[in-house]
């Protein structure tokens, strides 16, 4: 297996969300490699209290993907009327946006690989800044995904079934399931460069001043 | 200015926490590159409720550094004595990190670019969760320093002064900082491959199985 060749900065640009993705199986020689650069990245005090949680089993995927529907249904698809209706959006989420969810939600399980990052430990955590040592670490995840032409998008919206996922993986009742990053290889889009507002709208020198 | 060449795997293994970093200036140019890198990193719904300060002023950058050495010295500065008494750690925090946090704590506000990644809107937020939409943009904004020899690391060590440090960024009150990256031209050390524990320890097939 050759090593991809992209650049590291070509990778930072291209590297959307990727929600039509095929059944197509991922090798676990992939596997190792996108957690193996996934795990270099930062964590707090490099304690590591991480696990990294690698779901391939029909009926979990199943019943966590009914934990999802029901996420994205009261976040986004109560909304679906009217974002469907909206323009097309430059630098926001529009309706191709929510088109690629929707989809996403349908067909979640199809995806061939799953990856959990758990933090150990924090379950009861309120510290909004937690994640700090772990979604660094899903970043690079996901951008070696990207290398090997694997697409990804990082998602939270199961947790509202936090218990039963932890209970699900066979996880510790102190353990955080982080996130969900669904990995397959795309049947639909292509690698763009993710939609933004200008720098100049969100960056601010020294003083932050309202918009 | 030539682009880097240096892939997006190479970069992933070998971009470390960099604490001795030189005081020598980061071009304009650089920094929107940087800058232009992290905003294509990931955001919940792409809501992009983000602000990036660029902090260079010698007096607010000394402000937050007594705040930031308060917080080295709460945390990690009690275990000096034990720390350096420790063997050096093949995939842990040893003596000689140790060593760089202290010599990072004595001398942030000599690194020449501060990046503040802040949310707007969830200061009160107890969500753990909180920074998906954010943490995965800041390894961007690393990954594309280190293509340029830039070292950084993200800390949030101030932010036991997080209400006075809103104050100095002149961020409203519903902002919060999610971490201070400090930027500079390395002086010491090198691009190595940060050491952590060996994959099959932290790396699960559909169920975790305790340690």
């Amino acid at each position: 297996m050759p090593e991809p060749e992209i650049t590291v900065l070509e990778a930072l640009h291209s590297t959307p969300a990727r929600r039509y993705l095929s059944t197509e199986p991922i090798g676990d020689d992939i596997i190792r490699k996108l957690l193996d650069a996934a795990i270099r990245g930062p964590n707090g005090g490099n304690t590591q209290r991480w696990a990294w949680i690698v779901l391939r089993d029909p009926e979990v995927k199943a019943r966590i993907a009914e934990f999802y529907r029901e996420g994205w249904e009261t976040h986004y698809g109560i909304y679906r009327e009217h974002m469907l209706a909206q323009p097309e959006s430059g630098d926001g989420f529009g309706p191709a946006n929510f088109r690629a969810g929707d989809h996403l939600a349908a067909h979640l399980e199809e995806a061939p690989v799953w990856i959990f990052p758990v933090l150990l430990g924090p379950a009861k955590s309120t510290n909004p800044r937690l994640g700090a040592s772990i979604y660094g670490a899903v970043q690079q995840l996901m951008l070696a995904a990207r290398a090997y032409g694997i697409g990804s998008t990082l998602t939270t919206l199961y947790t509202g079934h936090e218990a039963e996922t932890r209970e699900l993986l066979g996880l510790p009742e102190d353990a955080l399931t982080m996130g969900l990053v669904p990995l397959g290889y795309p049947n639909r889009g292509r690698w763009a460069e993710p939609k933004r507002r200008p720098l100049d709208e969100v960056v601010f020198f020294d003083r932050y001043t309202a918009e």
